[in-house]
C-alpha cells in the first residue's frame, strides 16, 4: 500500500489522529486494499508523509499490532498479519477485550469522558512554577529510592488535610502513598485478603475494583444499592462472613447517593463483630454541591476497621498518578512490610510538587473553586442535555459527584447507545457495564466537569440525538 | 519528658537527623527516662524546639509508632506505648522485620550504599532544564490518564536504544513502562505465572525477586551460580518443569560473573522445549569495564521465550521510578490486558523528561561518561580498601557492575560485620543474606560508584577496620 492510499486525516474531528490512522488501516485491511502479508509503511516514513508526531503513528501501529492486524518482522519491516480474515474485521466494533471491556481508558480527551476533573480550570501556571522550582531544587538525596511508603512531607500534609476536610484523625505513619486507586486496592488485597476470600462490592459499582480482585482470585459478592447507599442487610444475608467490603459512602459510584448514617453504623458494627475490613473509596468526597461535604465514614471508625482510600486523580488530575491509603494504626507494620516487598515507591518529583502545592495553600483553594465551578457546570450540563434530549432521557437528581446519570426512556439500550457515541467521538459509559443486576436499568453516565456551558451541552446533545434508536437516519 | 531531656543532635554525624531523634527516644525509653504511658512532645512542638524540618520529626515518630514504641491517642497526644518492657528495647538492634531483612531500603545516602549510581556525576543542570521545560509545556492532554503501557514516545525511544545498545529488535508495542523492577516482576508473575508454579532463581541472587514471588505464592528453586553464571544443568536436574527462570546474564547479581554463551544457548533451549519463560534482568548491562558490553540474552531469542527487564534506576537514578519490560510479540496482548486491569501507569511528567533526555542525546552521553568514571572508581575503591583491609579481606575480580565483593578471611561473619557497619553509618550488604547456600562464603557487597577517590576509600576503610572481629576495641 502506498501512503497516498490512506484517505486524508481530519484535524477538526473529535477523533484523535492516532485513532484516525488506526481506523484507516483497519478499513484498508477490511476492504482488501491491504492484503495479509502486505508490507505497510514504516512508522518513520508515515510520520514524514502525514506530518504528524512520530508517537501518533507509533500508537496507531501499537494498537494494530496488539490486536493482531499487523506484525513487525524485524529487517523485513511490518506486514499485515498473514492468514487474517477480512470479514471478521468488518464486524468487530471497537478494540476491546473481555477483560477490559468496562474500563477501557482512552488516552485522549473526549466530551463527557468519565473520571476527569475540569482540565481547563486547573491552575497550570502555579503548577508549572512549583514544578520548575522542585525540579531545580533536586539534590542527590532526592535521587535515591524515595521511601516506598511515601515522602514524609506529603504523608504529613495529607494527614493534616484529612483531619480538617474529612474529619479523619491519623498520624502520617498511617498514610501510604500509592500510584493510584488500582494500586491501592491491590496493596490492600495483598496485605489483608487471601485467595478465595469474599468481598462485598456495590452493584452497580466501579468496575475496576471487581476486575482487580478477580485478577487476584478474590471473590466479589454483588450487593444492591438503594437511595440510602449499599444495602447492608442484603449483604449480611448474602455473605455474612465476607472478609471485607468496598464502599463509596460520599457519592456512591456511579449512582451518586450518599450512605445514610444508620447504614454507616450497621456496616461498622458488622465489621467489628466479624473482624472484617471496610475499604472506603472516597474518590470525590469533596465534590458535594447541595450542602457541606459529609465527613468520611472513617471518621466514625472507633475500632480500627476502616481503610480509607483517597486519590489526587480527581482533585488534581489523573496524569499525576498519586493516591493514598490510610490504614488503622494496628495495620501499619503489616502494610509497611508488604509495601517493602512489592512497592517501588512513587517518584520523588511528583510527590514534591504535590507537597508544595498543598503546603502553600493552592490545594485547598483549588478544591473550593472547583466545588463552585462544578455546581455550576452540573446545572448547565443538565439543562443543556435536558432541553435537547428530554423526550428520551431523564436526569437523576444527585447531591454531588462529577457525572450525570441519564436514564434512557423506552427500550433504549445504554450499551448500544454508548458504543455509537464512542464511534462518534463522544464518551459515555453504559450503566449496564457497571452492574451484574439487569434491573438496574438503562442509563448513560456522562462526566460534566469539562462541559463549560449550557450551549456546549446543547451542541453535544444534538450530536447524540441522531444516535438514539428510532431517531437515527 | 521535656525536650531538654533529649541529648543534642550532631549535625556532622553520618547518621541522619531523623535517625538521631529516633535513637534518642529509644534510648530514653530503654533507660526508663520515658515510661510507658508518658506523653511525648507533639511533632510540631519538637520541630520548633530542635529547629529541624517537620518531616524529620514525623519520620522519626512514624518509625517509633510503626515499631510499637509510641502510640497516637488523638486529642490526648502521643504517648509511650503502655505495657512496653524496657529490657527488650535495649537488646533489639536495628529496626527490621523478617520479611524485609535483606532489602531494607534506607532513605538517606550512606557510603557504599548498594544500587545507587554516582549521584555527584549526574547532569543535574541539564535535567533541571529539561524538567522545567516539560512541566511548563504541560497541556490538558498531558493531565489525563497516561497510557498504562507507557508514553508512546518513551516506548519508542527505548526500542531504538535497545536495538543499538543491547542488540534487541522490538517494536514500541512490546515495551511496557513500569514503576520499577519490583513492579516489572509482579506484572510478569500476574500474566505468566500461577500459584504453585516453580521458578528458577540464581543463588546467590537479588533478594527482592524471591520476596515478590513468595508474596505471590510462587515457589522459588535456588540454582547455584559458578564462574560461567547460573548452572543450567543443575537447574534442569532440580526442576525440569519450572515455568520460568529469572537470570542476570550481563553481570550476575551479586557475583558479577557473565553468563557464558554455551549456558545462554542451553537456557534458551530448555525454555523452548518446555514452553517456559526466561526473565532477563539486565539492571546494569551497560556497566562493563574490561571490554564492550555483551549483547543481551534477549538478542539470541529466536523463539520469543525471553522477557527483558530494564530499569532507569541505575543509568539515571532510583528516585525517577521508571523501568521497562520488553515482551515477545505474541504476549503483547496478554500484557496489555493485565496492565489495563492492574496498572495505573507512570506519571506523564517523569516519562516526558526521560523521553526528552534520551531523544536529545544526553542519555547515551551520560552512559558513556559513567562507564569511564565507574571503571576508575572501581579501581580506586578496590585499591583503597585493599591497602587498609588487605589482611582481612580479598576483593573478587569482576568485569563490570557497580559493587565490589570483599571476601572475608578467617571466621568473620559477614552478617555481623555488615550490621556493625550500619550502626556506624556505613552501608554494607552481607552476601549471606543473598543466598540460601551456606557454602557461598562470607563476603561484603560494597557499592563503589559514589567513592570518588582512593583516599576516600582508605578513610572509610579505616572506619571499618575496628569493627572487624578480633580488631575491635
Amino acid at each position: 500500500m502506498k501512503t497516498s492510499d490512506i484517505s486524508p486525516l481530519d484535524p477538526t474531528a473529535a477523533t484523535p489522529f492516532y485513532r484516525q490512522v488506526y481506523d484507516r488501516f483497519r478499513a484498508a485491511i477490511a476492504s482488501g486494499l491491504l492484503k495479509p502479508g502486505d508490507r505497510i509503511p514504516s512508522s518513520r516514513a508515515l510520520t514524514k508523509e502525514l506530518g504528524l508526531a512520530r508517537g501518533t503513528i507509533e500508537t496507531a501501529y501499537s494498537l494494530l499490532a496488539a490486536e493482531g492486524y499487523i506484525e513487525a518482522r524485524g529487517q523485513a519491516g511490518t506486514i499485515v498479519t498473514p492468514g487474517l480474515k477480512p470479514r471478521t474485521l468488518i464486524d468487530s466494533p471497537l478494540p476491546r477485550s473481555s477483560v477490559v471491556s468496562t474500563s477501557l481508558r482512552p488516552d485522549s480527551i473526549l466530551p463527557f469522558q468519565m473520571g476527569l476533573p475540569a482540565l481547563d480550570a486547573f491552575p497550570r501556571k502555579i503548577w508549572a512554577r512549583l514544578g520548575a522550582r522542585c525540579v531545580r531544587a533536586m539534590q542527590p538525596s532526592d535521587m535515591v529510592h524515595p521511601s516506598v511508603h511515601g515522602l514524609p512531607g506529603l504523608r504529613s500534609e495529607i494527614a493534616s488535610y484529612l483531619q480538617v476536610s474529612r474529619g479523619i484523625s491519623c498520624s502520617p505513619s498511617q498514610v501510604f502513598i500509592t500510584s493510584g486507586y488500582r494500586n491501592t486496592i491491590a496493596l490492600v488485597a495483598h496485605v489483608l485478603l487471601r485467595v478465595g476470600d469474599r468481598v462485598w462490592l456495590e452493584d452497580p459499582g466501579y468496575p475496576p475494583t471487581r476486575e482487580i480482585l478477580g485478577q487476584m482470585n478474590i471473590a466479589s459478592v454483588a450487593v444492591p444499592v438503594d437511595r440510602d447507599g449499599i444495602v447492608i442487610s442484603a449483604a449480611i444475608k448474602a455473605a455474612p462472613r465476607a472478609r471485607a467490603a468496598v464502599t463509596t459512602p460520599a457519592h456512591q459510584s456511579p449512582l451518586g447517593v450518599s450512605l445514610a448514617l444508620p447504614r454507616r453504623l450497621e456496616l461498622l458494627d458488622w465489621a467489628v463483630r466479624n473482624g472484617a475490613w471496610v475499604i472506603e473509596d472516597d474518590y470525590d468526597g469533596e465534590y458535594r454541591y447541595v450542602s457541606r461535604p459529609l465527613p468520611a465514614l472513617k471518621s466514625l471508625d472507633r475500632d480500627g476497621r476502616v481503610l480509607y482510600a483517597g486519590t489526587f486523580s480527581k482533585v488534581l488530575f489523573p496524569g499525576i498518578r498519586l493516591a493514598y491509603l490510610v490504614v488503622p494504626l494496628e495495620l501499619v507494620e503489616r502494610f509497611e512490610q508488604i509495601s517493602d516487598v512489592l512497592a517501588g515507591g512513587s517518584p520523588q518529583i511528583t510527590q514534591a510538587i504535590v507537597t508544595a502545592f498543598i503546603r502553600e495553600g493552592h490545594f485547598a483553594r483549588h478544591i473550593q473553586r472547583m466545588r463552585k465551578l462544578y455546581a455550576g457546570r452540573r446545572e448547565a450540563a443538565a439543562a443543556g442535555l435536558e432541553s435537547v434530549l428530554g423526550k428520551h432521557m431523564r436526569i437523576d437528581d444527585q447531591p454531588g459527584g462529577m457525572h450525570l446519570i441519564l436514564r434512557l426512556l423506552g427500550q433504549q439500550s445504554d450499551r448500544r447507545l454508548s458504543a455509537r457515541m464512542r464511534e462518534a467521538g463522544l464518551y459515555a459509559e453504559a450503566l449496564s457495564n457497571w452492574t451484574t443486576d439487569a434491573s438496574s436499568g438503562s442509563a448513560l453516565l456522562l462526566n460534566f466537569t469539562n462541559i463549560d456551558s449550557q450551549r456546549t451541552a446543547e451542541t453535544l446533545a444534538r450530536r447524540i440525538l441522531p444516535l438514539i434508536d428510532g431517531r437515527s437516519s
